[in-house]
């Protein structure tokens, strides 16, 4: 490595395998940390080398363990903040408590504001991340969130394997997806559903859309127990899809989520690589997208203060 | 007046209706503030009684025109906290830039945050407020946000009149009010239905569900420029639904929206009075609905210490 | 443009023939925002080119309306802020609110510090303004104040045109402009008198010091409504001056002020052009002074990190 | 004492009578406090009793020597801050450094303003003062400040020795103190004029209004050094004034000005007792006039929560 | 329970036992929290009742595993905090992190500081803990720190069991806890002794000072890996100690310590209860002395504005 | 100085021959900053030249009288401040307060914090200090603080003059400085051992460790009344030593230490010169070793933004 390179770029043991992509497509090498995790959980990091005036860049999923993997973070933070490191600059690929964004009952807490104010109290100049649970999560921080979208990746995907056009429909899982999944179908010619499912837990849910004999995408940005999923999955089988597939871009896969999931009704489980899935998770109908190299493409466009807009598009795909 | 009661209830002239309407029911006056206005639109204010040691409520809808409402409340924000008011507790029935609550494109701003930062920055204790946009700029607050809703007042409102049962359905104007829509129809037991409306402006909307022959109830948040909610009512109209109510909490009405209202689709405007409307602005088909009696409630349960869970509730209404 | 020039100039609208003067004295082009205000007043805006790792300078003067001029810049902030600008310098020529600096009675408001705290807490660099009414509102910043002077282009009109010398009186409108009227006597070798004007406004006011047979200049920060001005116009008419002419910095102009200052007993009123003055405001007797150039090497000194002392000096003027 | 008071009342050693004269009227005991100060001017307090739960009133004049002063206030602080004091009320009859409240030149700081920030850095509830050297110094606070005057206490001791009417005239040593003077002069029915010094501090000052055989008060909010005090004081006899008084808030006195005032031509040199004047500065001209009761009154206030404004008033003095 | 009791205690399932001994002290119940924790460890709480107006009280030892009692805490503050409790007063047994008290070496985190705030940045009035592993951590908050001592119910139980006196050497394992072991030497009367160990883990340690054919008792703040003391153990043990104890405030046991314990030359370790033991780390020698009582005397002290001096004291023990 | 070097070193006259030191190692003049204290110690200064764009580096050692160097320091930050220099950087030599740095009974302040929160609060980028008291007020600021140790020039001396070895022992004067004692010894080479002073003032203390016929070296951080210091010259003295020399960084040397040192056991007094020595303080056997040298190095490394590890190594002697 140069003397005096512009940024460094850290990985704290949560996602090596991607921040190794993402240091690959920059062309730098990973730069040493030495974490260590007690008996008792306590965590202890030293940067091993100088950060004096340099641009730190740190991958770090808040992801299972989720308290852990914060914590890991705000240490890191701590230690680059007080050996003057000129900025430090957080990449979430997942950003665990995102789901906690509102109170929904009485005294209960919002989550995500209480991680993002502990994020920004502590001099990070910036936060990078992927498919927020709303989009109004970005809010909660005072700090540049780049916001970045796993779709350009997905579309690609789904091109390159022919799963577009007229014999494809994108599903709903719910409300909330549906903006997203009006935007995927748009992307790629194709139709869009939605599943219609009561807050009843035991009633069964149907579909509104035509989805019959067409490949079916159910559409999620995490998959963490499946629960949502697979009743939708059931759902569109039972509407006479032709084929079913999970499309999601955090694989929280909670638990046993990954048999569940390896035994219901979808076909394939298609997620990204923001968070890392041990072995024992993994389960045949388990398909992996990487999207380190938008995470690489924003990184790069931050050190060159250019424009993010290119990294959100698909192709011909506008800019969000 | 007493000497020394626990608290002053304040208006800043946006709505000095509403705020009476609160006073009479909290049995006390409404507390005196000089407000100018001069031609340059700088505004003066002074509290013309000691408040020293009190807990201050004030009543201030950030409404149109939005920018002079919000500064008349952050400059009596600024004379309460400098003449050692115990606690400035802020009353705001419609929160103007709410809607501004995410990114939809780079370089925006996130508006409904920066009012936020704005109010909470002053030593604010505490916000009440009514149907945000989404639930997540609560998030937006570090201080204790009392969020309380209108469907209490509306459900009562089309149960006296009986519109409830089997003959009424519940139309969400799109994917957002979706929740709030199915929630209004469990309430009072009506059915349910959603507007499929393009992104594209001009073309048509169709309804989702069973509306023919049924009283509909189009429900939003806030009216502003009604386009929305007169495109709905088409869309509801052409379904063959028997009559067309809308059923809105913030009456935003903004230029010729009310003339429109009145020449649309729609037999009823149900609106709530967190907002004033002017008499210019009034018309035929207008109907408010007073939830005055909620915001006396809700500072009751403030004042007392006491759980705001019942004012959330219409009959046999659970607790959300 | 170059691709990454080290600042970029942006303008909302406020009074946008002074900041093309300023771009072009700086030799690059206003930077394009797109600003839109709502029916309801609520304002919209977005930086259309990315501003990433840019120094980012916006000029808007806190000027009629006020409020929507203040929130526009203040949404112009938060947007700069989260995406990535470099540093945001707020270059303010007129600071609406300056006057209430202090309490004068109990149960006031201080706004000019509730002003400077809203600009400063969202992460604004350094303020560039001119002739705050008090040169204490300086202290309610934080941040680096740029304090700059319209005297040196006073200065300079009042030489060209040959206003100097003995038969010339700077008159003070007050004690509290009597420091800067003998300040601007001394560079133009004319004597000085001043207004002693009673607190009671029925009362006649009365000159002390010699104005008879002079050209009289009365001094003022900014002209608002005119009444202090016009009374000292009168006093000075009655001692016998040959001419009289108003000098001020920002023309605020309220109302029918420009009418009644055509009909008052002025000769002429100098105005800076800090303030965009409306076509409907101009007025025959009205002139207005340039001192874009003043702010324009104001940004450059800023920009080469030069002292700005010089920006500060009329000929032969000693630095302030 | 009794267990559980309302408030306690400390000193720091600056001005133990003040304080005790503040106690006797409020009929409380000064609270104890260990106070120390080292070889190397380290100090060192320890509050002897709990405080817990407690209202704090602590006196501390930021007086000579200013800065020992200042610490022994902010380390006072500390220890009531850290031992869950209620509250802490900083009552500061003189706020040294408040002169310092703009910059007059380039790279100067504005100490006033630093002061004020590092004392509400602190979790100080209040500060109460005197006659701060300009009224903006307010605003460098976003806490409350009671603001009280010395003047009613000065009326008192004016009315009571007859020194009153038409044969007085109170002078302004310059044009800040313009106003100062103009309202004593209506509250005593007095005449007043204005000393027209040049900036040139080896040119001879004028006086601007009648004094001719009159009994002349020359004003100031305080007296440092003495300089312009006795250079209006030489004006005044020269304009034929019948007797001369200085009548100033705080006596700063810095060092050898007491010997200076004796021997100046003044005839007296009024002045109040928020800084102690030690033996050795004790001259026979100097008359100390006790402000000690409206600081008594102020803190009655607060603990009551009662309005402050008959504090600012003398008889039929007009609230200000 | 009461209506509008002053306080609650709220215990978030780190340490039960614990906090319902406090409770039965304070003679109110264990209020009730909703706490699930998921699959991939994020956390969910909510406050079953209203504590509006009420002051929380949360006990919550950031014991094994550290981070998600951390994160269980902070959860639990934000919900009270977006709740309108009157003040929440955190109850930390033993502070996790506390170790991490300086940098020995560059680019290390001082984790402590960071622990303490994020704490205090979320609205926390106090917190209260025992025996920090330097007292210097008190000044990492700038929040009131009820720091309590475990000495006083140490001492109650040496004494009761007449471990004091002539025949007793209290030794300190290393020079950092040289100076709590002379203070417990001097109140039981004993001889005190240090370990002399080198830094280079192999070497053997030595003991200075006299402890042949006595009853040793080594003390340490902390017992977690236990090497330290049983190394000092070894030690004592060849200098020919009659009978080996160790005596620790907080029992970290982490991993297989119990064990090693359990087989060193340890004849009993004494720990107290601000760490939660469970079953299978409970082993023959060991001891726990509960320092509830010494907690719930604080929290009474708080709740009363009562000095804490005597809860730090033994019998005839001086207030430290 | 050509225009625009990178940074600027200020002295403010605490000790100028120090920064002289460092600038001629630097290569760069100091720069000239006015400052006056006038006769009630009130602080003016006013920095010459312009520093926009500028890090700016000042010296200012917070020692007697410790409350006037504190402010000189604090009130050339504001200047610094509101002059837009790039950063400001402030090197302490020698930290005034540091031994406040917990509570040792209740109701005291923690002083060290205090001043830490000072200094952070108004925008320092960063600390520069040399041995604190205990290493953990490090983590009383929040900015990075580079924490240099006088040991590598302590040890280069004693090398130089070969008070190395087997013939050497290294005194620890309590607890407190046995680890620095250890590391010393180590490093030289030489024995250690340890004062057992009583905390009882009267009583004797005695050594631990053999020092007969050694050349002993007392060490300890700073020397102020050396009550410590001298104690435990006696007692080695008894003891047996050879020669007995005391080693301190910092010579604080209050009221008449001077004389007492001369007159004490101790052969020689030994300190660096980061606190100045007047004249009047200077005795025979002081000797002062410059460190003037290791703050320029450290300078440097922060400038060139490299590692200071090898700042903080004497000959062979390893990163801490």
């Amino acid at each position: 490595m140069t003397a005096n390179p512009e940024f460094r770029l850290f990985d704290l043991g949560m996602n090596p395998d991607f921040t190794e992509k993402i240091a690959d497509q920059l062309g730098v090498p990973v730069s040493p940390v030495d974490v260590k995790q007690f008996a008792d959980h306590e965590i202890y990091e030293r940067i091993v080398e100088s950060v004096r005036g340099i641009d730190v860049y740190v991958v770090a999923p808040i992801a299972d363990p989720v308290n852990d993997s914060f914590m890991k973070l705000m240490i890191f933070i701590d230690a680059a903040k007080r050996t003057s490191a000129k900025s430090i600059n957080v990449v979430v690929p997942y950003m665990g408590y995102a789901r906690s964004d509102r109170k929904t009952r009485s005294r209960e807490p919002i989550s995500a504001r209480l991680v993002a104010n502990m994020l920004q109290s502590q001099r990070v100049k910036r936060v990078m991340t992927m498919d927020l649970h709303t989009p109004q999560v970005q809010g909660f921080f005072d700090i540049p969130v780049d916001h970045l979208i796993a779709m350009p990746a997905q579309v690609d995907f789904l091109e390159k394997e022919g799963t577009v056009g007229e014999n494809v429909v994108c599903v709903a899982s719910g409300p909330s997806t549906l903006k997203i999944v009006r935007r995927l179908a748009e992307e790629i010619g194709a139709h869009w559903a939605i599943i219609d499912a009561d807050r009843d837990p035991d009633s069964e849910a149907r579909v509104t859309g035509k989805v019959e004999g067409l490949h079916a995408i159910i559409v999620a940005d995490m998959i963490d127990t499946g629960q949502t999923m697979m009743k939708a999955a059931t759902a569109v089988k039972k509407a006479g899809a032709a084929t079913i597939d999970a499309l999601a871009t955090h694989p929280v896969l909670s638990g046993d989520t990954a048999q569940k999931l390896q035994e219901s009704d979808l076909d394939r489980v298609i997620v990204s690589d923001t968070i890392a899935v041990p072995e024992h998770k993994q389960f045949d109908k388990l398909q992996q997208i990487s999207v380190a190299h938008l995470f690489a493409a924003g990184i790069q466009r931050v050190i060159e203060h250019k424009s993010m807009s290119d990294v959100l598009k698909a192709n011909g795909h506008k800019e969000g």
